[in-house]
C-alpha cells in the first residue's frame, strides 16, 4: 500500500491510520471528512491531508471506509473509478447488506468487509488510539473462496497483523449472526431492562441499585444514533430477539414449577467459560 | 444490646459481627453455625463463642439470622422462648414471606425483617468484611407503624447507621417489588442470556465476546444455590419477568419497523440517572 485513504476519519478510522502509522507504514494517509474534523485528524497526526472523495478513489490504494454503515452504504456506489488492484474495505458491525451493496459489476478494485471488535465509550478522532485494536478480534468478510488469496487482500491482512489485531475470516450471513447474539442482542436486552425498569419504578430503583444492575445497564447508555444502522442492517438479530425471548418464557415457567437449577447450571458454566474460568 | 447472637455465620453475619466491634459493640458476640464455621469465626475474633441455637436463644437479645431464606424460614419457629424486650432480625434477600413466617403470636420477643444490599463474590466468614455495609443501603421492612419506634428496634436501628449503612424503612410487599426489579430481575435476565448464547452459539461465542456481553453475563455466573430460595419466595418476580418479556415483544415489533429511537432515548436517560450522571 502506498497511498491509503480514510473515509471517516473518527474514532475507529483514526485510530486504524494511527496504528498503520505505528506498525511502520511509510506511505500517504488521506482523509475524507468534514473541514473541522480534517483539521483535529492534521493535528493529531493521523492524516497527511484532507482530501475530496474523488480525489482519494482516484489516488488510494486502500480506501478504508470507517463511517456509520447508512453512509457506507451511500458511499459504495460512488467508488467504481477505484484503481485496478486497489482494495476497498470497511469497519461497518454488520456485513451482509454492505457485501450485497458492494457487488458493483464495473468497478475494477476489489471489496473485502471488515469489522474490528473495538472500540471505547468515547467518539471521535480526539479519542483515537493506535492501540485501539491490539489483541482484538479483527473480522473479515468475503462472499467467494480465492478472496484472500489476491495481492491487496495479503497485504491488507499482513497490516491487520502488524497493528496487533486478530484477522479472523467469516461468511456475512456467520459474522451477522454471531455479533447479533454476542454485541446486538445484549444491547437490546439492557436497553429493555433500563425501558422496562423507568416504567415500572422509575426513580425509586435508584434505592435497589447494586453493582449487578449497574452491569445490565451500560450497554443501555448507548446512543440511539449509532445502534440505528447496526440493528436496521442486522438481518439476523430479529431471530435471535425471537429466540430469547423464548428462552425468557421456558424460564418464567421453570421459576412457577421451581425448576431453574438446569438453567444457572448451564448459564454459569457458559459464562466461566467465556472468561476461560475452569473450575 | 448486651448479647447478640448471630445465627449463621458466613459473609453477611460475620461481616455484621466484625461490623459490630469496629463501631464498638462492647457485649458478647454468640455464634450459631456449624463447628468448622465457629472455628474459622473464632480465629477471625469474628464470634466469642459458639453456642448451640437453644442456648443463644436464651441468652441473647439481638438474635441475627444470616442464614439462607429456606433455612430462615426453618429457624423463626425456634425462637418462640427469646427473651422479652430482644429483637430478631433477619438478612435475607426477600420478606414478603419471612414476615409472613415471622407473625408468631406466643413469642415475647419483636421481629423486624433486614435486608442489608451488600455482598460480594467470595462466600463463608473467611471473607466477612467490616466495611462490607458502609455507604449501601440497609432495608428495613414492617408490618404496622410503631413497630420501628420500640426501644430494641431503635437500638437496630442506631447499630446499622454505626457500621456506617444507611436504613431504608419499607413495607414488605414493595420492598420484594422493587429487588424483583433491581435485582431478581437482572439476575434472570443474565442467565436466561447465557443460557440461549450457549444453546444458539455454544463456544464461538468467544470469538465475539466484548466487554459489553463480558458485563452482561457476569451475573450468570451466581451459583444456583443462592438464587433458588430468593427466587421461589419472591412474589413479585413473575409479574416483573412478564413485564419485561412484554417490554421485549414490543422492542421486536419496534425493531422490525425501525422505530426504537424512543426505546433508546428512555433507557440511556434513565441509566445515567442511575448512576447520577446529568448531560
Amino acid at each position: 500500500v502506498r497511498t491509503a485513504a480514510i473515509v471517516g476519519v473518527g474514532l475507529i478510522g483514526g485510530s486504524f491510520a494511527l496504528a498503520l502509522r505505528k506498525a511502520g507504514f511509510q506511505g500517504t494517509i488521506l482523509g475524507v471528512s468534514s473541514k473541522e474534523t480534517i483539521s483535529k485528524a492534521l493535528s493529531r497526526k493521523a492524516v497527511d491531508e484532507g482530501v475530496p472523495l474523488e480525489d482519494a478513489v482516484r489516488q488510494a490504494d486502500l480506501i478504508y471506509l470507517a463511517q456509520p454503515i447508512s453512509r457506507i452504504l451511500e458511499t459504495i456506489p460512488l467508488l467504481d473509478e477505484a484503481q485496478p488492484g486497489a482494495l476497498i474495505t470497511d469497519a461497518g458491525s454488520t456485513k451482509a447488506r454492505i457485501l450485497e451493496a458492494a457487488r458493483r459489476p464495473g468497478r475494477k478494485a476489489q471489496f473485502l468487509g471488515g469489522h474490528p471488535m473495538a472500540g471505547k465509550e468515547m467518539r471521535g478522532v480526539e479519542a483515537a488510539d493506535p492501540e485501539l485494536f491490539r489483541d482484538r478480534t479483527y473480522f473479515v468478510t468475503f462472499e467467494k473462496a480465492g478472496e484472500l488469496e489476491t495481492p491487496a487482500a495479503r497485504e491488507f491482512l499482513e497490516w491487520i497483523s502488524k497493528i496487533g489485531a486478530l484477522a479472523v475470516p467469516l461468511d456475512a450471513t456467520a459474522h451477522d449472526r454471531l455479533v447479533a447474539y454476542t454485541s446486538h442482542l445484549p444491547q437490546l436486552i439492557s436497553t429493555a431492562l433500563a425501558a422496562s425498569l423507568s416504567r415500572q419504578m422509575g426513580n425509586a430503583a435508584a434505592t435497589g441499585a447494586g453493582p449487578g444492575l449497574l452491569d445490565m445497564t451500560r450497554l443501555a447508555m448507548s446512543s440511539h444514533e449509532i445502534w440505528t444502522d447496526i440493528v436496521a442492517t442486522n438481518g439476523e438479530l430479529d431471530g435471535a430477539l425471537a429466540a430469547y425471548i423464548d428462552g425468557l418464557k421456558e424460564l418464567r415457567e421453570k421459576l412457577q414449577r421451581s425448576e431453574l437449577r438446569g438453567e444457572f447450571e448451564a448459564a454459569a458454566e457458559f459464562s466461566k467459560r467465556l472468561r476461560g474460568v475452569t473450575d
